[in-house]
């Protein structure tokens, strides 16, 4: 399919309202017991959001002709680990926050302990669709690989990892490469998470484009956060559906902190040349992924 | 071989040497980056403790048969997800206590953010080792299986679940019926995943085996528990290594509170009996889970 900024927009919007289906499906219903805690998990995964990590994983999977079918387990997976992970980001004891995509934190809606049971619940939900979703591959060695790489990059070695240097960091200066390594953790490793499931989920994949799609990952992980950091300047609180400033308030170090706004900018843009650079080995059927590294970069909320 | 007090006694004593070794194997060393986090994952799995999950999985193995180096994965697995649900369960938005295992919980020895990422980290970690270990079993679906298991017995259905149950009920007054349900998910749960991961590392099995070792399972469960109830009136702080009375401080309801000191040690019995009952098809080979049923309910920690 030849794409272009509008046929992008609406792929977006599909593969988004794709996801909110498989999360519906596979969330417990909010009238099944325990009631409060299945309430919460609902209320917090299916809040409305971007959904940036499953449309990266339909928009990789369509540009490797894989049928979507076999990755909406993936993309499931990965919006609730990153669910849980804003959950307990947001608790008192972590970030303290009250707003989160544009309504009160499960925390402040239900209360503290729901709060960190649902993140826990779902935790383990994440795993048990991919250990359970009958259409996503056939080959049970490949699904063991994509827990594998679920556990890994969301653990201490990950994202739980990111956020522990991210509570370390509060107050103190940070050199641009302690930065990018709390970020390589704490975001990137589960934008990679989602190239590698679908990678994972297909035999017709060399080794060679293996390595170009982590690359470009990387970047775009990168890329994603610098960007989110200039927003917590330059954005507002209203089309954030998050604290404005809050970074900033909480002395937290962020790239515009370190290096400015302007070199900022140039840092994010240079990211997204980079993740393009990494899928120069690939035509034009790769398009959405470089639609979506666009994206990443150009995004006011 | 021929089970008495004095073996029993020292297969206990080896099998928790045993999974202490796959436990350091398979946490993140100390001196590892984020070093903070990794130190308060050891802290927490590492205390001293029973190890009454990892217990029953070699103890469950050694009946079948099944080589020990099979299960270590299965038993480091379970009481990692045994000592999440411990850190998080301690935390002040919870059971706010200050002391486990006889040393302070996570959060007062670190801090809260440092619990609830280790908790995290700690999940993550347990499904890791299922997907990773090499010498559990060549069987690709049958490791899919545990992780399904594991994932559905610790969620919002299992662990999670129950320790929600068990938050909404400070405070009301629940009948005995109600009780064992919140038990059933809150403890009843692992301890069941314990026999039915080891059940699935071996092909040699009978579904009338599985079904009789899975009862055996659910009723040890739910002895397991009504004898910590009873310990939390009649034990002391010392011996328990947790504050003794604190469910009954925080008018938690317990099976001590709702039929008496006298009817739970019968129900403790009666259980006992049932799980006894449950093994009757099989000889003297599963003599050593007769014996981790009378420990369960002689315990005096």
């Amino acid at each position: 399919m030849k794409i272009d900024a509008q046929v992008f927009e609406s792929l977006v919007e599909e593969f988004q309202q794709r996801v909110d289906k498989a999360l519906d499906h596979w969330l417990p219903q909010a009238d099944v017991y325990p009631l409060r805690l299945h309430q919460a998990m609902r209320y917090a995964v299916l809040a409305p959001g971007k959904r940036v990590r499953p449309v990266l994983v339909y928009a990789t999977a369509s540009a490797l002709g894989i049928d979507l079918e076999r990755v909406d387990g993936a993309a499931a997976a990965v919006e609730i680990i990153h669910a849980y992970s804003l959950i307990h980001d947001d608790l008192p004891a972590m970030d303290d926050d009250d707003l989160r995509r544009g309504r009160p934190t499960c925390h402040r809606e239900f209360d503290e302990a729901t709060a960190i049971l649902a993140g826990d619940a779902l935790q383990a939900l994440a795993f048990y669709i991919i250990s359970h979703d009958p259409q996503m591959t056939d080959d049970a060695a490949a699904r063991l690989q994509m827990i594998d790489k679920l556990a890994l990059f969301s653990g201490s070695r990950g994202m739980a990892g990111g956020q522990a240097i991210d509570l370390a960091a509060v107050g103190k200066t940070l050199n641009i490469a302690e930065l990018e390594t709390m970020h390589i953790h704490k975001t990137g490793a589960l934008i990679r998470t989602c190239i590698q499931l679908v990678a994972l989920s297909t035999s017709n994949l060399t080794r060679q484009q293996f390595k170009a799609l982590d690359s470009y990952a990387k970047h775009i992980g990168l890329s994603f956060q610098v960007q989110d950091d200039i927003l917590d300047v330059t954005g507002d609180t209203a089309t954030l559906g998050k604290t404005q400033g809050s970074d900033s308030a909480r002395n937290k170090p962020t790239f515009p902190a370190i290096i400015g706004l302007e070199a900022s900018h140039e840092k994010a843009q240079e990211l997204h040349q980079n993740a393009l650079q990494a899928l120069t080995i690939f035509g034009e059927e790769v398009d959405i992924l470089r639609y979506i590294s666009a994206w990443f970069v150009e995004r006011k909320n």
